[in-house]
C-alpha cells in the first residue's frame, strides 16, 4: 500500500536526538547559581529538550495541543459508563470552550487544534478540523476494529496535523485523545505489546462499576488470546484492536520525532499510541516527554515497562490532553533556567569548597 | 514578653477554613463535563483554594513569593558544600535576577519579594527588604541559635511581610528560603519535633560528601539529646536549633492563615517552618498546600508523619521558593477548572448510563 510507504519512508528517516547538545547543556547547567544537579527533573528537560531540538538555543515559545477525537466500536459491549454519543456532543464543547482542555490549553498558552478522524456522529464547527477516516471502528471483540489501510490513514492524519504545526512553529507537540470506550482500545494495544494480562492493565476509565470492569477484561483478554501474534507488527495489532485516534496520535508522534519536534504524551490513551510509534522505531522514545501518571489502572506498570518516568502524578483519568497540558509548564521552566540563570562567575558567587 | 503576646493573639484568631464552600465547590466540580473526579488532585486543590478563601467566587490572580534569607551559626562546624558568604552573595544574586527563583517567580507570574532577616553580611539595594535581626544565629552545636525574643522578632517579621502582601492583595503566598546551612537547622527541628533520630531526616543538602554528612548527623543527634525536653514548645524547638529565615517563613504561615489566604509550602526547609506552625495551632495545616517532595533524605518521611501529600515530585534541593513557584501552576488551573467549565446541562452533554 502506497500509505504503508509512506509511513515507513518518515519512520526511516528518524534519528536520534543530538548527543553533543545533551552535553553543552549539561555544563551549562552546572555553572548555574545553584548547587549541581539541586533542579533535578527540570534540569533533565532542559537537556532533552534542546539535545531532541538539536541547537543550545532553542526557545519553547510556540505549543501545539493536539487533541484527536474518534469513535469505538466496542462501546456496544457496555465498557463505558458513558453513552457513545458523548463523543460527538464533547466535540461541540471543544467548539464552544467549556471543555477541561479548553481551560487547560489556556492555562498553558497552548493552541488546541480539535480533530475528527473518526466520531460516529456529525459535528460540523469551524473550529473543529475534519479528517474523519470512518464513522467510529468496528467492535473489536467481534472483528478487527480497522483494516489495516484505514489504520495507516489515520495516522497519516495525526503526521499530517503534526506537519502543519511544525510549519506553522510549533516547537512542543502535546497529544490527547477524546473516544468513548477508547481506555479498552488502549489497554488492548497495551496488553498485546506489553505481554499483559488483562487483569493488569484494564481500570475502570470513567469510572464504570465491577459488573462493567469484569466485561472489560473479559474482552481484553480475549483480544490478546485472538491477537497476540500480530506482537511483532505494531500497525497491525494497532489495526485490529485500537481506535482512528489513537492511530492519529501516534501519527503525530512519530511525524514530531521526524522532524525533531519534543512531544508531550498525554495519558492512559497517548501512552498507548506512543508505545505503538516506539515498537515501531525504538528512538522515538527519546522524543517523548511523559506528562503524568494516569489513575488509570495498569499505567503505571505501562510506563514502567516502557523505561520512563512521568513529570506528574495528580491522579487525573480524563484524558483530552489536559495531563500534557498542565506538564508543558514544567518543561517551559526548565528552558527558562537553562536560558536565563546567572553562572557563578557572572555573579561573583563562590562555589562548593 | 509583648511580642510573643503578639504572636499569640494571631494564633489565637486562626479558625478553620469554610465548610460548606468546601461542599459547595465538591457539587460544582461533580456537574462539569468530566467523568466525576477524573480530575483528581486539581479537584481537591480547588475545594481546598475555595473553602480557605471561604468564597466560591474567589480568583487567583495575584501571587506572592516570599524568599527568606539568613544565617546558621552552625555553617562553621562544616556542614554545607558551600561557604557562609554565599548567603549573601545569593542577595546580590536575588537582586539582579539570576537566581532559580527569579526565573522560576516571572515564569509562574508571581511577584517575588526578598527579605533579609538575618544574613551574616551586609547588601543593600532597593529591591531586598532589609529586616535583619542579628548578623546570623549562634552555632546551635554550642549554644542555642537565637533567644526566643529574637526568634519572636524573626516569626512576626515573616507575619509583617505576608500581612503587607495580603493588604496588597495577595491572594496566594508562596514561601522559601536561603541560607547556607539551613537544611542542618531544618533537620534539628524535624528530628525534635517529629521525635526522629538524625539518620532519618539528615540529607546531603546542597551536596555533602559522606564525611560532613557523618559529622551533620551527629550535630543533629547531639540537638535532639539536649533539645527534646522542649518538643511540646515549638518556639522553644525553633529558637534552639531553628534560623531566623525558618522563623520569619512560620510568621508567614501564621499570619496567612490568620486571613485566610492558602499558602504554598516550598520543601525541607519551608515543610520544618510549617511543621512548627502547625505544631502551634493544628488548624494551619488546612491552610497549607505542599508545593513538592525534594530530593532531601527525610522529607519523604517528615511530610508522610505530617500526613500531607506534596503535589509534584520533581527531585529538587534547591529551596529558595523554587518548587513552591512550580506548584502555582497546578493550584491556578484547579481555579480555572472550576470557574470556567461547561456543565453537563449547558453544554447538552449525556450523564452517566
Amino acid at each position: 500500500m502506497k500509505i504503508t510507504e509512506n509511513l515507513m519512508e518518515i519512520i526511516n528517516k528518524i534519528s536520534p536526538p543530538n548527543k553533543e547538545i545533551a552535553s553543552s547543556a549539561q555544563q551549562k547547567l552546572n555553572n548555574l547559581t545553584k548547587p549541581r544537579g539541586s533542579l533535578g527533573i527540570l534540569e533533565e528537560c532542559a537537556i532533552k529538550y534542546l539535545s531532541i531540538r538539536g541547537n543550545m538555543n532553542a526557545k519553547l515559545e510556540n505549543t501545539y495541543i493536539l487533541t484527536f477525537a474518534g469513535d469505538h466500536g466496542v462501546a456496544e459491549e457496555g465498557v463505558s459508563a458513558f453513552p457513545q454519543e458523548v463523543t460527538t456532543q464533547m466535540l461541540k464543547n471543544f467548539a464552544n470552550g467549556g471543555a477541561a482542555i479548553n481551560v487547560l490549553s489556556k492555562h498553558a498558552n497552548a493552541k488546541l487544534k480539535v480533530i475528527d478522524v473518526g466520531v460516529a456522529g456529525d459535528y460540523n464547527h469551524p473550529s473543529i478540523i475534519k479528517n474523519k477516516i470512518a464513522k467510529g471502528t468496528a467492535n473489536f471483540a467481534k472483528t478487527p476494529a480497522m483494516t489495516q489501510e484505514d489504520c495507516c490513514r489515520a495516522i497519516m492524519a495525526g503526521a499530517k496535523i503534526a506537519e502543519e504545526c511544525i510549519n506553522e512553529g510549533a516547537d512542543l507537540i502535546c497529544t490527547g485523545d477524546m473516544g468513548i470506550a477508547n481506555t479498552t482500545s488502549s489497554a488492548a494495544i497495551y496488553s498485546i505489546l506489553l505481554d499483559l494480562p488483562a487483569e493488569e492493565i484494564v481500570g475502570r476509565g470513567t469510572g464504570i462499576d465491577d459488573q462493567r470492569l469484569r466485561k472489560k477484561i473479559e474482552i481484553v483478554n480475549l483480544a490478546r488470546e485472538k491477537y497476540s501474534k500480530l506482537k511483532s507488527d505494531p500497525l497491525a495489532v494497532m489495526a485490529a484492536v485500537g481506535g482512528f485516534e489513537i492511530a492519529a496520535i501516534c501519527g503525530a508522534i512519530i511525524q514530531s520525532a521526524e522532524r525533531k519536534i519534543p512531544i508531550m504524551i498525554d495519558g492512559f490513551i497517548s501512552g498507548a499510541a506512543a508505545l505503538t510509534a516506539i515498537k515501531l522505531k525504538n528512538e522515538i522514545l527519546d522524543y517523548c516527554f511523559f506528562s503524568h501518571l494516569s489513575a488509570e489502572n495498569g499505567h503505571s506498570k505501562a510506563l514502567k515497562l516502557m523505561g520512563v518516568k512521568p513529570l506528574l502524578s495528580l491522579d487525573l483519568r480524563l484524558g483530552e490532553g489536559t495531563g500534557a497540558a498542565l506538564a508543558i509548564h514544567i518543561v517551559s521552566a526548565s528552558i527558562k533556567i537553562i536560558n536565563q540563570m546567572a553562572t557563578f562567575s557572572s555573579a561573583n558567587v563562590s562555589t562548593e569548597i
